[in-house]
């Protein structure tokens, strides 16, 4: 069995390198040998996810198709997708794929059950709100979960398309603000829910980052996690 | 032509991120699809370079020529290798390739012509040194190379080492020292011909970034000019 992870990245670039460094730092390893076997496929021509799903525009569907069939074709033994809204398809995406394909939002989740957290806000695009799979994964744990009314959801997506434009200081300035926001409806933690948004925080080093859950470094960790249990003889 | 660029990485993993984030950085982007498209194997499970060509222990050839085979196979249009030392084996990986294989000393040397530098010292590890691409590719190009002394050059392979072990500051700090030795020499600049290298100067913010050159920088530069290249209709 092959114990080589694909990154099926590129939504956005700078999101798909934070996943990976996310990984490389989880890793214990002292040399170049103990890190993990990674086939990244970082291929930014994929259609718009919030755009599909909001305005009807194209699918990306397709896109994301042919990069898990070059990652599953290239030996991979399972992949993972640093894009929360590209979950959306991941139903169709576990139909075509030879191999496991994990999911941000579980991974997320069980991170909150560790933690014993209680109550959460989640800051994502338009588009992972209306797939809903952040308030299924949470409503089978018993996590209460609060969205962001539309002015504060406003803030959120011109936040994350300022990250998308490369200019990460205004939008972590704008995504700070939305964090304090929900901070003040008295809940216990954050889920950083796009992956523009742990990066952004990260770069402005945003104390917000601690009442902050990094979906983004959750399924870095479900990574490791595999490819510890890929190596362990059966 | 497929315009997607292959990244045969993994030497070290960090450093395999850090070049990417420089083809992000380079490129003129206002949204996720302005990016290049990438495939990145990074995997690390590769004798170590240095190793082979100094206490001949395994040869990386066999896992180096599976990669540029996985990438060529995936479909990409030209490979870069961002690890100087690995280059001692371009020209048996172009034999192999289907695709344009990238060369970083070439890359590097040409930005040392525009730059109109005349004198450069070479930071490397004992493996490129004795490769001695970089000294074929500055003679042609009429530049003066100074080597480091035997005591310099290992103070160079320790923070390369240390950086490859996860210990930035520690890499850094040290590298950071040798980079000062040079200039004693009155060198006009020092060549970074390790990835490991910039990376440790970056993380512990050295004012002599300023006179090292960035061969990763270098070989993210020939990548974007590849890209264009490549997008222009013949």
């Amino acid at each position: 069995m092959s114990t080589m992870i694909g990154v099926l990245g590129g939504m956005g670039p700078l999101a798909t390198v934070d996943f990976v460094e996310k990984i490389i730092r989880q890793t214990p390893a002292e040399k170049d040998q103990d890190h993990l076997p990674l086939l990244v496929h970082s291929v930014p021509q994929i259609p718009d996810r919030t755009a599909y799903l909001l305005d009807n525009q194209a699918s990306p569907l397709k896109a994301l198709s042919h990069g898990v069939r070059t990652l599953a074709n290239a030996g991979v033994g399972c992949i993972a997708i640093p894009c929360n809204t590209a979950h959306y398809w991941h139903p169709d995406l576990v139909e075509i794929s030879p191999v496991p394909v994990l999911h941000i939002a579980k991974a997320c989740s069980d991170r909150l059950v560790q933690q014993s957290v209680r109550s959460v806000g989640l800051m994502a695009t338009d588009g992972t709100l209306k797939a809903n799979f952040y308030a299924q994964q949470l409503e089978q744990r018993g996590i209460a979960l609060t969205l962001p009314d539309e002015s504060l959801q406003r803030q959120i997506m011109a936040g994350i398309y300022q990250v998308k434009a490369g200019n990460l200081a205004e939008g972590g300035a704008l995504l700070d603000k939305c964090v304090d926001a929900f901070l003040a409806h008295g809940l216990e933690r954050v889920i950083l829910g796009c992956t523009e948004i742990p990066l952004a925080l990260e770069h402005i080093d945003s104390s917000n980052l601690a009442v902050g859950v990094d979906a983004t470094d959750a399924l870095a960790e479900a990574c490791l996690h595999w490819y510890q249990q890929a190596q362990t003889p059966h």
